[in-house]
C-alpha cells in the first residue's frame, strides 16, 4: 500500500497538484484495503496531500476505519461537517489549490460542490498505475482463476436437455458464493443461436437437441479481485461449420499469445512492450482471414479490482502492453441466427512472456 | 407510462428546456418500464423533446427495446455513431438549444461531450416526480415487503450456534432469488458488538453465546420495486441493558408513525403535509431523552426503483411528506463495544395516514 501511495505522490507532484482526490470504490481498495463502501453512493473520499493523507467518511464506518486503514487520518463526516465543509478545511489548512480528481468518477453536482473547495481542479488518472499488478495482485487474481477453473467444471455436469439458461446462470453464481466468492459479472449463458449475441442476457430458454452450442462466460471476486472466462461447447455432436468457427478462434487466440510470446522473448529485458493495438490486429486478422466476420469487440481488456480496466486491447488502443499486465485475450466469432464462438482467458504478461491464469480445457467439448 | 411522460413535458416547458436528457437507470425504466440495462456502464439515454422521444442505445439491445418500448423511436448506437453524434443530429433536428439533465447523474467526462451536442445543459430532475407513487407502483412495493417479511420468517429458524455472519447473509439472498427476486441491497447481518456498527458488513464471525444481538438488515427487489426492512433479535434472554434499548428504540418508531398519524388526521384534506424534518425530531429527541446516542443516521428515506430515494427524513432535510409517498422509519441506537439495536419498516403515506407495507413481529424476540 505504500509503495503505491508513494507512486501516487510522484504522479501528483510531476503534474503539478498539490493534492489528489480519490473518489472511486476501486481506487480506494488499491490504496487502503478498505472494502466496506457503497459502490452506489458516495460514503467516502481519500484526499492525498504531500504531508498527510486522509479518508473522509460517516460515522457508520468508523470503527472498521480505524482498525483497518493505518496510514489514512481519519476524518468524521456528519450532519455538522460535509464532504464540503471537512475539504475546504483541509485546502485551506494544506494550502492547497490545484487538486487531482477522476474526471470519469466525479458527477457535475460534485465537482461544483468540489469547485467551492479547490481553486483548480483537474483530471487525474490511476489507470496507468492500477494496470502494472504487483506479485500480491497477481497471485489474488489467480485464486479467483482457480475458482472460475473449478465452476467451469462443475457446471459442464450440469448442461442437460431441457436445463434453462436461467438455471444454468443461477448454479455458476451460486457455486462461485458457496466457495466464499462472489460474481465479478451476471454470468452470460446462451444456447444456440443466442451465443450470436455477445451479451445475451440469460432466458428462460431450455437447451433443446437442435441447440447445438453453448457459451459460458463468467467471472469470479474473490478478496476484491476479479477474473473472466469463456467457454463455448458443443451439445451433441459438433457440425462441420461449428468445428470450423471453433478451429478458429483457438487458432486467433494462439497466435495472439504465442506472438505476445515471442515479442517478448526477442525484446531486450529493459524494453519488454508492446503495443496493444497490435496483439489486437494478429487474432483479428486471422479470423477474417478464414472468411468470417471481424470480432464485434475488442481482443481483450485489463483486469484485477475491476472486470474492465486498463489496458484495452482494441484496433484504436493506444495502450501499451508490459510485464506485471493482467489482461483478457478473448476473440469470438458470431454468425447471427447461427451461433457463436468465443474462447476467453486470462494472462499475465511477466519477463519471460505471457502466462494463463486460466486453465480450463480447451479441446471442443461435444457432450452428450 | 404516458401520464408520466406528460409530467415531464410539463414540468420542461415550465423550466422552459426545449429537451430533456435521461441517463439514470431507475429514471429510464420509470418512463419505458424497460430494465436491461447495465447499472454499470453507459449503455442508452433517452432524449424527450416537444414533438419525439428517443432511446438511444447500442445493437444489443434493439430487439429487445423494440418489442418492449413503443413510445420511444429507437436510434442505434455503434462503432460509426456514437452517443455524442447521435445526440448533435438530434439536436439540429429539432434546434434544441436549452437542455435539462440530472447532475447527479452525468459525469464530468460525459458532461464535456454532451456541452458538444447542446449549448445549454441545466439540471433536471425527477426526484420530486417520483417521490408520489402511484397504485401499481405502491402495489409492486408491497409486494417485495412481503417477500421481505416471508424471508424474515424463514431466517429465524436458521439463526443458531454457530452459523456465521455471512451465512445468514447468504441465506438472506438465497431465500430471496429462489423467490424470483432480487436483493435490493446486499444483507446486513451482525451479531454482538458488531450490531453497533449500523453498516457491518457480514464477517466469518460465528454466533456464540456471549454474542446475545441478532441485527438483520435487508431487501427485496421484485419487478424492479425495492422492500428494506432491519429486525433485530435477542439470542438467548435480553439483558435488562438490552431490552430498554429494544423498547426505546421500538417507542421512538411508534411516536414517529404516530405523529404522522395524528398530524394528517388533524389536517384538511387539501393540506394533508408534513416536514418530513419534524418527524425525524420527534424520533431522535424519545431517543436522546431517554440517555442513549442520537440516531447516528437519519430516521428514513424514501424507497421505490432504488432502495434510497425522496424523500429524506433527516434533521436538515427540506422535504415535505405528502401522500403518495413510500419511505422507511428507521430508528436506532448504538452502544459501541457492546452492540445495536435498529427497527426498520416501510410505510406508505395515505390519505387517511401512514400505513405499514413491512408487517414483521416486532415484539422482542428471544431466540433459545
Amino acid at each position: 500500500m505504500n509503495d503505491r501511495l508513494s507512486k501516487i505522490l510522484s504522479s501528483m507532484t510531476k503534474q503539478r497538484h498539490d493534492a489528489v482526490l480519490i473518489s472511486s470504490i476501486p481506487n480506494i481498495i488499491y490504496l487502503t484495503g478498505f472494502s466496506h463502501f457503497s459502490q452506489h453512493e458516495r460514503e467516502a473520499y481519500l484526499l492525498i496531500t504531500k504531508n498527510e493523507n486522509y479518508i473522509l467518511t460517516d460515522g457508520r464506518y468508523s470503527e472498521a476505519v480505524k482498525s483497518i486503514i493505518k496510514n489514512f487520518k481519519l476524518i468524521e463526516i456528519s450532519s455538522k461537517l460535509s464532504f464540503e465543509k471537512a475539504l475546504k478545511v483541509l485546502a485551506s489548512k494544506h494550502r492547497i489549490r490545484r487538486v487531482g480528481f477522476d474526471h470519469h468518477n466525479i458527477t457535475v453536482a460534485e465537482h461544483k460542490k468540489l469547485s467551492s473547495c479547490f481553486i483548480d481542479l483537474n483530471h487525474f488518472s490511476m489507470n496507468t498505475l492500477r494496470s502494472i499488478k504487483d506479485a500480491d495482485e497477481i497471485l489474488a487474481i489467480e485464486k479467483a482463476c482457480k475458482l472460475g477453473d473449478k465452476t467451469f467444471k462443475y457446471i459442464l455436469n450440469k448442461i442437460k436437455l431441457g436445463v434453462t439458461e436461467k438455471e444454468l446462470a443461477f448454479e455458476i453464481e451460486f457455486f462461485i458464493r458457496k466457495h466464499g466468492a462472489d460474481i465479478s459479472f451476471p454470468p452470460i449463458v446462451a444456447f444456440g443461436a443466442n451465443s450470436a449475441i455477445p451479451h445475451h442476457k440469460p432466458s428462460d430458454k431450455r437447451l433443446g437437441k437442435s441447440d447445438k452450442i453453448v457459451l459460458l462466460d463468467f467471472g469470479v471476486k474473490l478478496n476484491n479481485y476479479c477474473s473472466d472466462m469463456t467457454r463455448t461447447v458443443s451439445f451433441g455432436k459438433a457440425t462441420h461449420e461449428q468445428k470450423r468457427m471453433y478451429q478458429t478462434v483457438l487458432e486467433a487466440q494462439k497466435i495472439a499469445i504465442e506472438f505476445l510470446s515471442s515479442t517478448f522473448h526477442s525484446l531486450p529485458s529493459h524494453e519488454k512492450q508492446i503495443k496493444a493495438s497490435q496483439v489486437d490486429k494478429v487474432a483479428r486478422n486471422h479470423i477474417i482471414r478464414k472468411g468470417f466476420p471481424t470480432i464485434p469487440h475488442s481482443l481483450g481488456h485489463g483486469i484485477g479490482l475491476e472486470v474492465h480496466e486498463s489496458p484495452r486491447l482494441s484496433p484504436k488502443s493506444k495502450d501499451i502492453l508490459k510485464h506485471g499486465m493482467v489482461f483478457t485475450i478473448e476473440p469470438g466469432i458470431y454468425i447471427p441466427d447461427f451461433g457463436g464462438v468465443r474462447i476467453e482467458d486470462v494472462i499475465v504478461l511477466e519477463k519471460s512472456g505471457p502466462r494463463l491464469l486460466t486453465n480450463s480445457p480447451k479441446e471442443i467439448f461435444e457432450l452428450v
